[in-house]
């Protein structure tokens, strides 16, 4: 019943949050083992010592990014935009799978990356050969395992995508306008030293940035459009909160004529009733990030608002594990032809 | 220059977090002082058992609301709605002005207050008698000072009223749809004991509560109906946000056409000139709690998505201050004729 | 190698946070199913309508006390003083193993029991078949698999044992004045409501409580009392820190004359060489609460001061796992001839 | 009654913490006025630029170092160690009063200095002149207000000495042991960033640094011995706590043979009956950094341990108020011959 594979993995960019994310993750899937990790800042250090946590679970040391992949069956990158095309490209060369946590495969129409991210690409007969998933939308799902590029989604496309494609697909609401107010914990910003992340500037403090102008904003509308079929563009506002992990997207759509509350709710219970990672929460309950934090779930809670014809959704998952390091695993899973859950069914904590 | 009058204040549900808030301030008023406290759970205990921080400063014992009023020149109430009536009658029988921190006043339109509060007016006479006032945004301001009755309005309508009145009075937006995402501080749940603010609930989570149907709805629509011209209806949504203090209201409208950002900010800036307690933030800055928290600021920040056509617009305040015991205050001075800044005008602290 | 055995366990108190945390932990456990849990306060509820995070992990419907113990092979009871002992008397009856995560078991002198407890044993007997188990520290720990009744030590205890009993078994210190500073996050008070752990009152705040004359005292100078081989008194002092999760002591001691940092190092180290969930930091890091948090493990670090000759020891769990839960299970896995490790070896977040 | 006088105020080092502190508590001062600030790192930048919440109320740019003495009464530097001696000779040559922050004039002893930080005195023959002055211990202060510089204390050692003074100068305790457990809210870690003040780091975590070995250590023994009437000696442990502002001394002594509950509370509160700024705690209260926060108090509260013959006395204030900017200002005030308070009995907020 369990299979007896052991993936080799190779992480690049092992000491950002995203890394260190998927060797926690990865040290309790049983299917998979952390290889070897590279990191371009604390190269030949101990990513133990990089995070002290992981004294005695894992030791290893950052080694140069070309020494790892050879080592490897699967690479996951966790870098900054720009960098991964020539890692995916070494990869493609060398027959290993590549998971990409980053931007640069995201897109599927260059012009959109080129406007967003003000860089063409770099080797542009690779993206043929990459795939962008969050697996519960993913048309490609059941035929992933053959791909070599996985496009990991970003944090904020992965919860707004998961509240609102049923409702869209399904024609419960107009596509305009389409109104996303995000809220993320601070390992959204990464590890990097900001005055923003600072703690006496995080902590009771709250506020949005970039609206308007954040780079997921492409992601989610390239998502978007396909659920509904025809191009939609959206608000998108993005908010810092004072909290580690965990994003809570609140979405306002235009309901159409004549849907009822039932007929909302079961479009939702139907499409996610074989999703083990998608809980839509009982009428009344609310969708928290407490309930999702540390885990691969993503919670979503529907509230029609009939006064003002808006059907209001909120979607909250961990930033860090379903909006990053966990679904790249849920993604590997998938390649390797492992039940999606291997290693991810992790209970969250009540507290 | 100074005014030599000493305003004799009562403050009725002293022990509540408003109340508590009131008495912070006003030991900082050179012209008023606390005279007598009242607080129906903690009677004939002192203030600062209840607030050890008080100790020194404020060690008054509560009395029994009964006799409270004689002894004061203005009653502050800080009351669960459906109390405040009949104390704001006992008070305009006695001539002493009162300022209600509830809810009992604020809807000119009783049937909307019963819509909404499921109780009918007792006193319904007294209501004329009663002013509603975001000073920034009171047609009957300068004429205030004749008021019996003051009705303080909400911590959300006030943060939305202050971001969004001048858009909709100038002619800047469309009036539908109008989307509020609201973020409050955990203080807005008030004192009293409940698992969403048990400690462990409260941090580290986030989410969303009373979506569509929360009570400072008709207020809000009441005040950005007068600014529209017209009746208007609003989509609001609270979250609970794991700090102490502060709102965060980020507001959605779609910009009419040939709107530009000049003007936007242009209208914006106008309109609060000259009031000491609205900051309009420079283009590119975001409205953040922490600028404001303790003081009666409201900051303000402006951010058209021209893409989308919407004008966000981000409104912060002290929930307990410029969203309560500061406003009250701020009327009261009105009412008694001081400057309105007086014993109001606090440098935030940078942290 | 891996045992085929499934433990049919039971959970009293389940909707407390040890109780909840126990479901989380026993959730990922190969050999152990969690198969009836009750609750007084939520008899007939389901544990995910009090725990939302579980739900579609555990659903179970909290039953009668009565109801459990029959279904199970063991049961594990978080109950406040004095109830845990008729249940105890119950479960030895049936043949049931019983570990106790509440106080009634772990003082083997009935007359400290009375003293701090103002209780009698109900059942004196009963108490001879009880361990009292820190398994790192159990001088009964392989015989343990006979016992029936197994006391779970306290949170604060656990801490302050793992960092001394070295110190004090070894000869490194003295036994006078031993000073404990403790430090516990807020579910150490628990999921019932308290002013103290009120969001407002305990976020940006901080303070001791029960200072000398908390009742974890009379446990803590139990097992260093045992380590030293004479009795010891110690001054314990906890604090209510504003995080979740996690108790930092930090203790003080008087070196003895000529022990040098190698000596400290080297006793502590071959100390807990074999011990999976202890680490030892190396000289000039500092044990954090962070890096332990959500898994079994304690971090200790050392720091003579030779200024003064005290030797500062530093001790780190998560208080609801090595200080409840996780050492629940840990003490279940012994009872049942599992490694001690089995469904343990957590990877701790790095944030 | 009020002074007319009008003290101008130069803020060298004016865009860290300390320095914001003090503009924020000099701008509600009636005496004084910030008429001139410095800043290496954003010469030439409004301080508002740096601190968007002093906009419209401390707009000033800041200036050259060079520029601000001549245009003040007295200046205040908050800069770091070694900085301060050439400013404060300047500004006794121009016949300035000087008010340091920092650490330069806080040991009398220049051989302590010179262990501690590594460094001789730049101009030695200016530290006579330098009175070090926690005002409520500071056997000059009747004649202060001829000094001409003054060594603001540390945080951690105001905490301290206001704490073990009263202890120690009325022969309550032992000399030996004096172990003192701090805890700091990471405002005391300043402005800069650091891996360990970056808010997912510092968030949800807690631990000791620079155990036994931090520089406040030699000023805390300076003001102990002085209180003891001989050399003494500290086990000093600081921790960094997650919120942002306040210090909690959690100290432990021994008691004297004979020395009763009545006669520790007796010594404590007539020690302090007329301070304005001290707190001395009703019996069976625990000081709490939430009651002191953004004020100039400090709150010590009592509790004898009987069982052990210790005497754990907790002291807390607000690191950057009581603790910086306040004391400084309370200092300011004694030189110029104001009532010690003047402009600083701010409320501590309940919440």
């Amino acid at each position: 019943m369990t299979s007896d594979i052991k993936i080799r993995v190779a992480i690049v960019g092992a000491t950002g949050y995203a890394g260190a994310e998927l060797v926690r993750l990865l040290y309790g899937h049983p299917n998979a083992e952390v290889v070897a990790v590279s990191s371009k800042s604390f190269e030949n250090q101990a990513l133990s010592e990089v995070y002290p946590a992981f004294a005695g679970f894992c030791d290893l040391v950052c080694e140069n990014q070309s020494e790892v992949v050879d080592q490897s069956d699967v690479v996951f990158a966790a870098l900054p935009h720009g960098l991964s095309e020539p890692l995916a490209a070494e990869c493609l060369q060398k027959g290993k799978r590549f998971i990409d946590l980053g931007a640069d495969f995201r897109l599927s129409d260059e012009q959109a990356y080129q406007e967003w991210y003000h860089k063409s690409y770099d080797c542009p007969e690779i993206h043929k050969a990459a795939i962008y998933s969050i697996p519960e939308l993913c048309h490609f799902r059941r035929s992933m395992s053959e791909a070599m590029i996985v496009a990991n989604p970003g944090c904020y496309p992965t919860s707004v995508a998961l509240g609102l494609y049923p409702a869209l697909e399904r024609g419960l609401v107009k596509t305009d306008p389409i109104i996303i107010d995000s809220k993320s914990g601070a390992t959204g910003a990464g590890r990097g030293l900001s005055q923003t992340t600072h703690f006496c500037d995080c902590n009771e403090a709250f506020a949005p940035y970039k609206a308007g102008v954040h780079r997921h904003t492409p992601e989610i509308e390239q998502t978007l459009s396909e659920a509904a079929g025809k191009p939609v563009k959206v608000t998108f506002v993005p908010h810092l909160l004072p909290v580690n992990r965990g994003i809570v997207s609140t979405m306002y759509t235009r309901l159409l004529d004549g849907v009822t509350e039932e007929q909302i709710f079961d479009v939702y219970r139907q499409f996610y009733e074989d999703e083990p990672f998608v809980r839509v929460m009982p009428k009344g309950q609310y969708a928290n990030l407490r309930n999702v934090k540390y885990t691969n779930m993503c919670d979503i809670s529907l509230h029609p608002d009939w006064r003002t014809g808006t059907l209001i959704v909120v979607s909250t998952i961990d930033n860090m594990v379903k909006g990053a390091a966990g679904q790249a695993i849920q993604n590997m899973n998938i390649l390797f032809k492992l039940p999606e859950t291997t290693g991810l069914m992790l209970v969250p904590p009540a507290f």
